[in-house]
């Protein structure tokens, strides 16, 4: 079990951010509303698929929406093996897109499961390079210890498929990998409410990412202030350590004697 | 199903309250935090068992605590039948409590749940006596619309059992009273940590009371914090209207192409 | 917390039954059908609405369908107030349907609810005139221990809105209900699948009514078999003492010291 | 989505079998009531840790107490790594336990989770040398994808960590392989309770494998019992298609009219 700190912030890779939220920039209405979602959300760390990115277009390019001041995460998005997850990396550095990769490997197109031993692979080869490496996983605690073994900057266990809104339906195994595991755990996938987004960080975890649940919502820039606020009341919460559940009643006022120690006065 | 507010106080017995949390006054470490418990949960209403005032005593009264900008709600806690229930809410009155009322009656000792019927009937007398009248009822939507007919200002059911901690046992039916009474739903009772009255906002509740889940946390202050933040994000994410829950999976970036159209910079 | 009986039929009204299945007559795609669904089931007790007895006709009539050994348990279907459950509850044993009855309140078009305190005022009445009286209620238990003192035969909490199919959404109080009620409970409404009544059995409950469940099934009479064996098997599984749920894991093979002592054969 | 058997006996490596239901000989009071929680469970396969055979003994030995007609199906626990467990493997083989072989590869202490990666390259090496393999794994779908491919016999996906009894905390996961695999699916590990396994069985797994919460009961011969009769009840449940789940009440017995149209006869 993890012990509290007793300051608050972020670190990922060396670097201290103060927001547990990381936000996506896919599926909304239009990227121009990227920047309105960057500022609601208080979001220091921003993923994007390399794919989006039109490093010839001047206009229309997803990066031009980016606000400066965040992290960029590029991922792998459309690798189905390590060596893909690696040559997409390194072409995100070589075209300025820094040294963080989110690493995912997904062979299966139908439910877009991340597959563990070639995040792994691909984990030490990036981590040797000195990328800053976040790789998206299933919840398997055991893949998780490997990768933080393998140098991972932090691991980003999935809460439900992705894209489905389900929910913290792995919440047994990622109360494991957070109690087990020492670099920061990011959930990330499935986390369709902040309600869900709360209790991942009352569970302990570090950060969540979300983007669907955003970029879906009839109002997304209202919703990601939701899931902000959200996401610190789960922390506040964890920190200020909650009390126990009980299976039996106990009574908030006191139940008994006064009815017959005083007299009506009506 | 009702249509959400273009502005958003909360609105009980004709005042407005711009917060969303109900607060109590039982079991917390000393009554002398109190202060600090409404100032960091930002709530204006804050419910009190009129047996743990003592109107004789100078010094030592758990009313000296309570901040004057709070709208005081004395309880009936002790209460087993109608008649005792309007004892209480008359003595309250002419005590100087004020004319709200929550009505708590409760003829069982060890599970500690509401009798309806019993709450039904007190609550036609003292709407006819011009309280402002709030009962605290099971799950049970036919109790509550019957509430709702008697005049009630408001309904309160449970999540749990009271002081259990255990969150919203009694979702279904919250769902239904959320869906069909037009009074303010204020889900009291159970709520163990602020990822339930989130889920409880995002459902549809107009607010929460929690007493058990601040009053037992390691740290009530913070716990009070924590709750305050909850609420307001399950409300904005009842406003910004949630995503659909899909069964399959649907990738935020794209999947495929990219490998095959640009080449590796390694 | 009820002892463990050492011979195990269903007693209620002081008749004893050797199945805790009981059935239903509405909506299968055929009154035919009734016959074989109760010889799958090997229920002894079957509901009927008395809307659906034509004393008149000859033919057609679903009466004719039910087999002579089993108990009719006629319910109040239709019923609004006290009275009106009263009414039909007359009109049944005048017309020969005995003197069981399942008193059904339902003001609720919507839901389908029951209402609690017109229950018990029907069941005082009933139990008065010396009916064998199985109230139909929300999972209340406040009302159930109502019932029981005005002399219900048994108390029929239901698992979730009837025809729903979404299983024990009441678990936590039924549990309550369990516990505390001295007469038979059945879990009435909601049930869904066999799991689901496999598992109320398993919580204590002594028996349980399925009819939406069975006869929407594609194969409605493989499906009351198959709800016959789950609650049996829950009715065991209670007997049988379940183990412990345990927070961590245990092996159930030995882990340690295997692969040292002994040679590869390969 | 896999069509329905038109018979139905639980086929694996080419065998048929009359049962669904697997068993263990890990945890049990003695090992003399192995024969009898056989007989009570039906059961044709059991597991066995090599371990705990002691070759050299004429008597206190496990495989004395289990049934000839049973297939026995060693598992390889204590294996950390693929090669230990191919090592285990070819021991049981060489010493006359057959050439079935559950595969276990367990690296961690705590939460005795399986290891995928390992377990598919044992899965690899033991097919080539021509046993028939179990492996027991996650409920990791790319995982059980790869083994399928490896030519594994069946798959074993958890419900919860072994010796928990906490039921089916993989659902999402294990419903996914259900949808998507097509050797047989036995879902090994967690099952606390038969409600448990009767689920396990109306998603579509072909059987399930139950030790701790047999071995654990208060009556282990009474709740094997219990288990061979709920995982037939899930079976002949999938087989029967179960009715549509609905949001919204639907009545089993008619509502309306029935009170207008006779007179009361009291």
């Amino acid at each position: 079990m993890r012990t509290k700190p007793s300051t608050d912030p972020l670190i990922i890779g060396g670097q201290e951010f103060d927001s547990r939220l990381l936000v996506g920039t896919g599926k909304y209405p239009s990227d121009e509303m990227i920047p309105d979602i960057a500022a609601a959300s208080g979001s220091r760390i921003i993923t994007v698929a390399l794919r989006r990115v039109d490093f010839e277009a001047a206009t229309d390019n997803v990066m031009q929406h980016i606000p400066d001041h965040m992290q960029l995460l590029p991922n792998t998005s459309g690798a189905r093996t390590a060596e893909e997850a690696v040559r997409i990396a390194r072409l995100a550095r070589a075209t300025g897109c820094g040294n963080w990769v989110k690493i995912e490997v997904i062979p299966d197109n139908r439910h877009l499961l991340p597959e563990g031993n070639e995040t792994v692979r691909a984990t030490r080869i990036l981590v040797e390079e000195g990328f800053v490496v976040l790789p998206y996983i299933n919840a398997d605690p055991i893949v998780a210890r490997q990768l933080e073994d393998a140098g991972a900057a932090a691991v980003m266990p999935l809460g439900a498929p992705i894209g489905t809104n389900r929910g913290l339906t792995t919440r047994e195994m990622l109360q494991i990998i957070i109690d087990e595991i020492k670099v920061p755990v990011v959930v990330d996938a499935g986390i369709g409410k902040p309600s869900q987004a709360c209790e991942a960080m009352e569970m302990g975890a570090d950060a969540c990412l979300v983007n669907t649940a955003i970029a879906s919502a009839a109002d997304p820039v209202g919703m990601a202030g939701a899931f902000a606020a959200a996401i610190r009341a789960g922390r506040d919460a964890w920190r200020a350590g909650p009390g126990a559940i009980r299976s039996a009643a106990a009574a908030s006022s006191p139940l008994t004697g006064f009815l017959y120690e005083q007299t009506d006065p009506s």
